[in-house]
């Protein structure tokens, strides 16, 4: 239709050079500006600057960032759909904010990790950054619209300046998809009724056996007031305390001793606590201990787990809940129940965790890896928006999809199955030459009753060549177009696996279609 | 569950006077630290940092940017639902890409728009700007897979800091839908296939009466060249032509002479065209004007529109499509076809647009406003990111779902219908005090059969209140729990419109909703 990129670049060299010869040879003005008029028409071919600066950068996405691809995308919309409708069962409905906010917005939110935010450049005007998860900007989102109860989904990415390990399913860019109950109700109901949302989505996407382990705020701040920890020290200790998923318990214990100053005592006492798990028993254990039964935050969170656990049994959860001392969460905002879902078996492993875990050198205990949810209760949060202070109690979930799409696309990957990328119902084939115009027809009669149809952007492409672009699209049907059936009113319509064709009246073309979709 | 804000507020405040007091007495040490280590644990139990300067800002989402609310996403969500629709029916496949790109990806791609590109701080890394739009990012996605066919589409927010005129639905954050189709084809197959689906997209979403506007670049470009324009002015020419939808010829011919250096007689010449629109017979009467028939482009060009107005009469688009020598679009990187979907009536005067325009004082001719669609081919984008040029032609469209969404609200807001935002099917509701238990064993009953159910998340709300929030949500089902029935095995099961009430065992629960649901 126009030139190639490489004929017009070439053109652009062969009149560059003439117009140096043309000066060098001191030329008249008008013959010379008439030949940078036509380098200047060459360039404007290109359809934009030349820039040929611009072919050295690398051609890549972000750090930290990925394309999906349609294989990676219909797996993701598979994913979501299914977490939507688990949202909805629950009465959620969905709300949407801008990807970027006022930087005030999110200053003094997230403790020790407000450095990983992604900040715009001053450009004149407001002062803007990425939004770092969804929580903060609902609690934003409430409190300027004055809402005091909402059970609400959120699905959307968020930006972190991450050190990223992609292969694990870790980005500067990943999907969050939250769900919150903001509303000032009795103890526990909407908390259960998370945990719970957490155990369906995890049973209705099948990625393999999992824990929910749950803990309480007020528990961890009223254990470490017995173990003797400064109250200055408490969001610093819950943070070492969080690392324990991941590191040994000899080096947070390192790390709060060396690190934040706290006594070897006190370390150890800690270290007690933060072995333990189980389930009501352990909360009644706890409820005798002398040490926490003298501390009133201790006793409260206690109690709150008595309860949370009591309505997770009535929801059937009994063996999917453990009640864990370990577990901490890293964010400063919570102030109650805190809960994460972890997977039990690494990615690929999935038949078998234990065997894998020996494979790589691990105790078979250690199989236990990988968050794939977590939340927990903030009630002060929607309260520093509030220029009155007027709180919101929250409480809320976030599934972590995209460690959910690294272990799915891995197993794809291995079992050697082609997702289908796209929904064609039937394709329009030419048998011969000189059918486009009626191939065009065909498909305007089906795209009107609605039916999902494509065919070749050639004028005369091979029947073979069609025929495989079916099989290799999965697409069910072919209507095959010829002069001789065309004569009289008739198509051949193929089923694309089994190869069988049969004669259909162009008329009732749409109806069998549609019948034999419903067979 | 833990003290309020303003309450932990008021004990800070009082702590704080402590501390100066021990201080101000020169007290122990020991004691004063005591006092200051309190201070510090309720500062702690504001979650956070506490930022008093954070209280300061106003409240509210960045220039240009919007929150939608349930309203707002379950209509938007009705919209892009119907949209996607489409774009399967041609056999699209779903892409996405990251929201920023590396800067250079986006340099010297969109001409004088180019400082409306949101930039992000440099923090040390890569140099990263927002995506302007979904076309550059597809470019470099094909170029750097080496994909040389695709049928994608891609729908995601894009950003410009332009000055946003919000009520007429132009915002700094904004969806963009686009349909390409990418790969090396004979003429106008796929460009004509664009043209029918934006057609399809405004037919479903009942917006209102369109016209689709044709014209070829290539055709512009001969147009110019026959009216004596220098080739290095083509591209500002046609800018300032692309502000003819806005702006009368009188003001554009200024632009063109005053700021673009044009001489008058061209321009004149340049207005005798523009003013033209029509059917293949204008067509024809071009290929006939001696002045275009000497230029091989304007040539070209006209045998494209030939084509394109053919093909688009066999997909029955003869009474929606019009030719129209005034469509420039403003995007550089257009090389072939262009199009543009535009409304007939302005939002909220649908029925009557010539009354609305002239209630404006304009004349009725007018009142065609309102760009919803539109696109174009530019074949030589992928190849500008091609190390070896390698060009990938590509035809799309984009559809302007925010003045989609403008309109649609408005009609709302004018209907006064309220849209129900959520899908609870089933309510489960308390007749009287200490239910609740019951209630959570009957929800997890419903929940685990798929029915979408909720409750209030209080131990022992009102019946009354209970009702209301059933009417209020627009929620068809209530499962009446009272101690009577259950003794019996029972529920009553309440419709809402009607207010009839029925006993229904509890073990056949979840059929009977989903019984009346189908019904």
């Amino acid at each position: 239709m126009s030139d190639s990129r490489e004929q017009i670049l070439e053109q652009i060299k062969l009149q560059g050079d003439l117009v140096r010869q043309l000066k060098g040879a001191k030329e008249s003005k008008e013959k010379i500006d008439e030949e940078v008029a036509r380098l200047l028409a060459l360039k404007a071919k290109l359809g934009g600057d030349v820039a040929p600066a611009s072919q050295k950068f690398t051609l890549k996405t972000p750090k930290g960032t990925r394309d999906y691809g349609p294989q990676q995308m219909t797996l993701r919309q598979g994913v979501l759909d299914k977490i939507v409708q688990v949202f909805k069962r629950h009465g959620g409905e969905a709300i949407d904010t801008p990807v970027f906010e006022l930087k005030e917005v999110l200053t003094g939110k997230y403790g020790e990790d407000s450095k990983l935010i992604y900040d715009l450049k001053d450009q004149g005007g407001e002062i803007l950054s990425m939004r770092y998860d969804l929580t903060v900007p609902l609690a934003r989102y409430l409190a300027m619209n004055k809402i005091s109860s909402i059970k609400r989904y959120h699905i959307a990415k968020v930006y972190r300046r991450d050190n990223p390990a992609m292969t694990r399913g870790r980005y500067r860019e990943f999907y969050q998809c939250d769900f919150d109950i903001a509303g000032t109700y009795d103890p526990m109901l909407a908390d259960a009724e998370c945990v719970k949302i957490v155990s369906e989505i995890l049973d209705t996407l099948e990625i393999g056996d999992y824990v929910i382990k749950l803990n309480h705020r007020q528990l961890l701040d009223g254990m470490f007031e017995a173990c003797g920890v400064p109250a200055e020290s408490f969001r610093a200790i819950c943070s070492a305390v969080d690392k324990l998923d991941k590191s040994p318990w000899a080096d947070v214990r390192k790390e709060m001793v060396t690190e934040k100053g706290l006594d070897e005592a006190t370390a150890d006492r800690i270290g007690e606590y933060v072995r333990l798990s189980g389930g009501t028993e352990l909360v009644e254990q706890l409820l005798a201990d002398p040490k926490l039964k003298a501390v009133p935050n201790a006793v409260k969170g206690l109690e709150g787990m008595q309860l949370l656990l009591k309505y997770c049994s009535i929801f059937g959860l009994d063996k999917r809940v453990r009640f864990d001392l370990s577990l901490a969460r890293g964010l400063d905002y919570y102030t109650g129940v805190i809960y994460e879902g972890v997977l039990k078996a690494e990615p690929g492993s999935r038949s078998s965790p234990a065997k894998s875990a020996q494979q790589n050198g691990e105790p078979a205990e250690q199989a236990t890896v990988g968050s794939v949810a977590g939340g927990g209760r903030y009630d002060n949060l929607v309260g520093m928006f509030d220029p009155r202070g007027k709180a919101v109690p929250c409480v809320g979930v976030s599934i972590g999809v995209e460690r959910i799409f690294s272990v799915l696309e891995a197993r794809f990957a291995a079992s050697k199955v082609k997702l289908r990328t796209n929904d064609v119902e039937a394709y329009v084939a030419s048998a011969h030459k000189g059918l486009h115009e009626q191939r065009l027809r065909v498909l305007n009669q089906l795209w009107d009753a609605g039916i999902k149809a494509e065919h070749s952007y050639k004028l005369n492409p091979k029947l073979l060549a069609q025929l495989q672009h079916c099989e290799e699209h999965q697409i069910p049907l072919v209507v095959v177009l010829g002069d001789a059936e065309l004569a009289q009113g008739l198509v051949k319509l193929r089923e694309v696996t089994t190869r069988q064709e049969t004669s259909v009246k162009l008329e009732d073309l749409p109806a069998e279609i549609k019948r034999r979709q419903q067979a």
